[in-house]
């Protein structure tokens, strides 16, 4: 690993400081560092455009929360180049290291003792009057759904060319497993395990009372017709890439390339799981 | 009752023209009519303005869906004003008359023999920088909710100046009796009796897992702080009225007077859940 | 104030160290004082059953749980005798003070600083073949369920003789507002204010997916009768006493006396809620 | 296939009726056919046990529901001999085939047009002081759960040995994506599509409100650790078998082999879950 890149969550004062530390650290082990453009105070020379990272460095440092780790690792989809999240505050579900241990993250890393875990990412294309108009990726989630106005959209899933439903609701979000733990648990879906292969769909506040989260193996295509739209809809991706939709689009969603996380030996996904959840916390019912 | 109302769903031809055939029919029981503005073309001399109609009718008909009858029902909150749904399609929850039995019905509650059932209103009043900037009322429910964009709002609750929560979630719903099994229901809310004076406070996708449905007694206050609101937040009155906020507004929600729902005498609460909500259907487990 | 009955969690070494202070401390106050017959080595000439403290006591203090305190509370159903709950371990959701708490928590109640709060009790009779075979009283929740095996049971509920639902379902929580926080949470119901006058209806496990949780008044008498139950089925009155049921048994529910529970001034619902259910843990999504 | 098999859901006439015209048509068409022991009077020198089945027969027809088809398949985990289920009465999520269309089926089956479809088996062994006590197979769910009385259970689980969280509850159900349309549904969990080498974990009316179904891949060992039964504890195999267990035993399960289940080429997945879940039925909010 000779070239690591560095990016930060943008205007965080900690993240930038911590970048600076960062880069002249490796600067003594003899790497090659870039950065992101938003570090040119750091040192100006040294930035390039984030899309240009993935075939220029050899390992990517973010700096920041899962947020800023999804922004960075959409550009990273289909590269081998492992990507290690500090998080600044709480633990996330994508970047475990404290920034306490970055320098010692960092420094295993580079001697070959962290451990890669791929993550899959979505393929979203519009389509409109047969045509497509906009694509975009996603590492967490795509979610159909409401754009600015109070009432439902009306929508038809197909997987794999065979009708499944046709759905009132808020919305409809299609999370891979790393997704599986954000916007789609607190729609009501499952936990699924990020070695599974494996999209969940799950409704927002449904009108049909008997719909359930689906969990479709992540090979098979799903397509979204937006019927009617009361409502002007939307297509969110990772929650960061919008684009808005008309009644008559359809939206197709499939499997894409993996991104590379790395971390520390320790790892538990379970322990991540147990922590960010608070399962220690019960109520006593009587006894 | 001498005089009756008249109001329709807007640009529905079914029912204009069953306002129409209702209108003639009147006029022959020798009941006076005013019509809704909507309908000037059956008689414009007899229309007048929706909000005039309170003082003005003694029976007020809606022929529409649950909708209509709700943008109809704010207008006569705190009037003593009987007003009888008729459904142009499926049964509803406050409409349950269908169009075949509209001349019955109408005759029958003009004899006495409809049986009144009163609903209570929510007043919303929405306060920036300590100056009462909007209100409005609502029958079914209060939704606090993200206006435009994929993010979340966070928020917190006070009930009678009582700490509730702080949230993160895609909005909440404060539901009446009748509103409970409108969004509310989609959202994860409990089914509440119209007898009973209570609000529900529903959370739409909250982050914190634990938080669940909670109801209140109706007569307490409820207000809401915006937090903080990555996305613009907006208050939506039974789905119908729209009012943008911003960070720090604070919203205020009470009980209000009451509307008149009258019914035939054979209504049974229960029988409109079990067909409207399809309890006969069930999934076979194996046997 | 002149009466003060103890009663603790059986078989607990803290209760019954407590329990024999507070007998030292009464006494020293000038009190008179009676034990439960738990506490015969603390003073045997003091015991008397539980049952008969009602009649005798003008205050009861229970050391132990919320289990303690409905197992207790049940017997001063339609008593006007405060209950103060001392809890040993947790906080509960009836039982407030804390061990450390108790002398100054008795010294206000019987200063006349207390604060009382009701809750009613929900009867249970069980009849078959026309004749009544058993009662019952619960403070939290009446529950039917599958007795012995893992199979459904299969029940009809009508609430004032309407025809509500037929279910299959492992069981059936009908759970007052004191119990909304206890097993129907759990099973997913809403939490109910203790101020409201109402019964909350949770299916445990329902085949049918679009049941709900129903929330109705208090003074509608409610009947479950068993149709079918491949599995053994039984009646549980707050998690404590059991009645076994056969298929054609017929369950009658109805709204009972209250308790009066007493908390100092400080009492705050919301935050009891928010400490029980852990309000404060949240997950934090992507940003 | 020269030999076929047949068993029915047992004391149903209708299948009995059913299976003595297959036996009849079966031998016309030139084929040996066993019977099990329950068809003792259609031609007792044709039955033989039903565990003997699985060496003897190149099909098997199951007359009865989806109960009566695990009953059997249970019998031919690890074989490839196909079984195929005709529903006596509504339709099965696993026998899809009506009574009307069973001439049909075999014969389309026998003529090599059918479409076998793989489902995969869960082993359970229960442990006690470390010795191999019983153990069992299930083609839906192995569901830990409380066996005789009200009061809830605790346990820990682990997978792959790795701690993931200790719990009190009703119960657990550990379902294969056969089992996740049945009580694992009913409990909350996903429905997980066929094709994914998956197992659902779904804990019942937990205690922990921020508890979710977990999904998790099929090839991890899941180990589930009874610390404290206040309730005895039981393990229940496609609620067909039941296992009781005391405090400290530990149950293990992992993948088994897979049975054959075959179905006519026009099957489709999604129908059968809009027929099944009601789909179709929507609330219609107001509009």
């Amino acid at each position: 690993m000779k070239t690591v890149g560095i990016t930060i969550k943008p205007v965080d004062e900690r993240a930038h400081s911590l970048a600076s530390e960062l880069f002249a650290w490796l600067h003594k082990q003899g790497k090659q560092v870039v950065l992101a453009d938003c570090l040119k105070d750091v040192d100006a020379d040294s930035c390039i455009p984030l899309e240009d990272m993935p075939k220029q460095v050899d390992l990517m440092v973010v700096l920041g929360g899962d947020g800023t780790l999804l922004h960075t690792a959409r550009r990273f989809i289909g590269s081998d180049t492992p990507i290690l999240g500090i998080n600044l505050g709480h633990l996330g579900f994508l970047t475990e290291t404290p920034a306490g241990g970055m320098f010692d993250a960092v420094d295993q890393v580079l001697a070959g003792r962290g451990r890669i875990e791929q993550r899959f990412s979505l393929q979203a294309e519009c389509f409109r009057d047969g045509k497509k108009m906009k694509e975009g990726y996603a590492v967490n989630d795509v979610v159909l759904q409401r754009n600015k106005n109070p009432r439902m959209i009306e929508f038809e899933m197909r997987v794999q060319e065979q009708f499944v439903f046709r759905l009132r609701a808020n919305g409809l979000v299609l999370a891979t497993p790393a997704g599986s733990t954000a916007y789609s648990l607190s729609a009501g879906g499952p936990i699924v395990h990020p070695r599974l292969s494996a999209i969940s769909v799950v409704p927002v506040c449904p009108h049909t009372l008997s719909n359930r989260p689906i969990v479709v193996p992540a090979d098979e295509v799903i397509e979204l017709h937006i019927i009617q739209s009361a409502a002007q809809a939307a297509l969110d991706l990772d929650g960061q890439e919008h684009m808005e939709l008309l009644e008559g689009d359809c939206i197709r969603v499939e499997k894409d390339g993996s991104v590379s996380l790395v971390y520390l030996p320790g790892r538990n996904y379970y322990e991540v799981l147990r922590s960010k959840l608070h399962w220690v916390g019960q109520i006593e019912h009587a006894d």
